[in-house]
């Protein structure tokens, strides 16, 4: 298990501040869509040099043109690059061709992806490395959170790795390592706390009672 | 109607150069979602300064987090930013917030959207500016192209106006036109060309004659 934090700051300064307290016990760096629609892969560039020990995901949730978003995605130093779930298979199809040439993974993001169960049994067909479960932070104050949808993926995988975002926090993760996810994704949950780096060695910690 | 360019190089320089010839006959300038995820927003920045007379649309294909990554876009200067229609009514709505706040419109895209009619017709009802049917890059070689999808839209809409993208040509315009839609999105059938500038005074002809 793994996790995964998510920078939800627009500013590289305090992206950096909050990675430099952190980093010891996250396994993976998320830059954030914002921050990729803002200033484009400036932020992967760097986190990709400043924490050689970390992998860097690129969240650029591609839709479209997978194979020459992904490029530039690897190019810029990215370790993992999302798609999306209700993207066109050859779209995720580029993607996965584009990750295999730079050595590198993919990760499809499920975020309000519609009949889970059978469109994840058919991308993990397409080679994916990871499927996430995902509740849109535009939805979460009137969600459940992602723990029933993980379950529902957990029955269907048998080779990509499953992984879990949308409002994790310290009293929902042990739920969500109990039910079992390779990446666990936390965003606010560690950048809100008042003591960043005990939050985050606390919510690493669950993940590796488990292990 | 409309003529929207939609500029698919990656390169600063050459787009400005493709810009300068052709912007006479072009209503629309689109960044598209490569050239964001690779430099953010700093293309929507130059071009809406550099070409005052035309829209700057930044195709951010927005899945989540609606009204920030919208206000990122008009603040650089876009005119008009895109949404996926397979984001949750939440998402869309956070858009529309956003370019009302801002005095500026949405664009919703509904690439590989299934029940095109059934949703198109709820989307209309968040507010919306506009709604495009779009063939996908990755799938154009095995589609018949965006024609059906328009007929399919304009059976719905009441008050938002249809966009229609996905490998449009001078040979494949006429039928648009004459099923009518108030932005029509070109890319290759003017950057390909011999004489870009003659390709989008001719399409562009095509438009006007219909009006």
């Amino acid at each position: 298990m793994q996790l995964q934090i998510a920078l939800d700051t627009l500013d590289l300064d305090a992206c950096m501040t909050l990675l430099d307290e952190v980093h010891e016990h996250i396994g993976i760096i998320e830059v954030g869509t914002p921050f990729i629609i803002l200033e484009g892969m400036r932020l992967v560039r760097v986190l990709s040099e400043r924490y050689p020990d970390c992998a860097v995901l690129a969240d650029c949730k591609i839709m479209d043109a997978g194979e020459l978003e992904a490029d530039h995605a690897f190019e810029a130093g990215a370790d993992i690059v999302t798609v999306l779930g209700v993207a066109a298979n050859a779209t995720i199809e580029g993607v996965v061709r584009s990750a295999r040439r730079h050595g590198k993974q993919v990760m499809v993001d499920m975020i309000d992806c519609p009949n889970l169960a059978e469109r994840a049994a058919q991308i993990e067909k397409l080679g994916v490395d990871y499927i996430c479960v995902h509740t849109a932070f535009d939805v979460q104050a009137h969600s459940a959170g992602p723990l029933d949808e993980l379950r529902v993926l957990n029955t269907v995988l048998t080779r990509a790795r499953a992984a879990v975002a949308g409002g994790v926090s310290l009293s929902t993760i042990d739920d969500i390592v109990a039910e079992g996810a390779e990446v666990i994704v936390v965003g606010g949950a560690i950048a809100n706390a008042q003591n960043r780096a005990e939050a985050a060695r606390a919510l690493a910690e669950r993940l590796h009672t488990h292990e």
